[in-house]
């Protein structure tokens, strides 16, 4: 495997995010108060995509694991569906993305999302799967089900390793 | 306010919730290998239900707080979609319903959600809005956008008071 190129990761902004897809956090969005004001509601932080007949979206819990060594040598895109993840712990993770169309290595980008932080990626985006940065996590993920291949790989040569 | 009906609580289990909704944990759910090994998925824990032409799945934020004093008078019910919850932190909450058509006061049931437990209320359950039990809590949401009335409401005398 060739020498790692080194990434330095980004704080996760909805401003930097934009092109990949959106941030789901309370800080920084506007909410409306329901249940004669007993609770807030942060609405439509994101958007569930689910392209193609027959497809639904789909709750599911994903259970990741941090890389060791920290070496990302892959990345996929879905691109009939969004696919979203919000974390459930305390537990921060690496969001490795690329924009969406043919994948372009000098355009990945590293951000460090933190607890209370979840992503949801585009239909199309590029990303490395899921990656909490100290220990195993549980995130809730929301994403699309239905016919048809739904998922693209590419390899990453050399590995990139976010910093 | 007539004197309360007070309802003992039962534990969150799949089967007990299953004429209301969907369980949201990986305890006793099956799952499966991806992204090389290193990601356990629970899959389609939940499915979204989104009714009618034009309707799709956001993804929210509620913060809700607990009642004071601890009183249940309204319950409400979405006949266009489903409604999920995950508590993203570490606070349970009380989980009040009552089977999907008609209301029927004397079929209301209590759930009480730990944290990692989340709920998909199914098109048409009845439920009470969000309840943390002890403090201020973030729970993500999924559920339905899109035209057409999807709150009704009822309200509930005398009123409940879980337990």
């Amino acid at each position: 495997m060739s020498a790692p190129r080194v990434i330095q990761s980004q704080p996760l902004t909805r401003a930097a995010f934009a092109p990949f897809g959106d941030v789901i956090e309370t800080n920084g969005a506007a909410s409306f108060p329901i249940n004669a004001g007993r609770t807030e509601r942060f609405h439509a932080l994101a958007a569930v995509e689910t392209l193609g007949e027959d497809a639904d979206a789909i709750i599911s819990i994903f259970r990741g694991q941090p890389l060791e060594p920290l070496l990302i040598d892959l990345m996929e895109r879905h691109p009939k569906g969004s696919q979203a993840f919000m974390p459930i712990g305390n537990e921060p993770y690496w969001v490795v993305v690329a924009p969406p169309g043919e994948f372009d290595p000098a355009r990945v980008q590293v951000f460090y999302a933190k607890p209370g932080q979840g992503v949801n990626y585009h239909a199309g985006t590029w990303h490395a799967p899921l990656l909490p940065v100290n220990r195993d996590a549980d995130f809730l993920v929301v994403d699309r089900r239905g016919p048809g291949d739904n998922c693209d790989t590419v390899d990453l040569a050399p590995p990139v390793r976010p910093e």
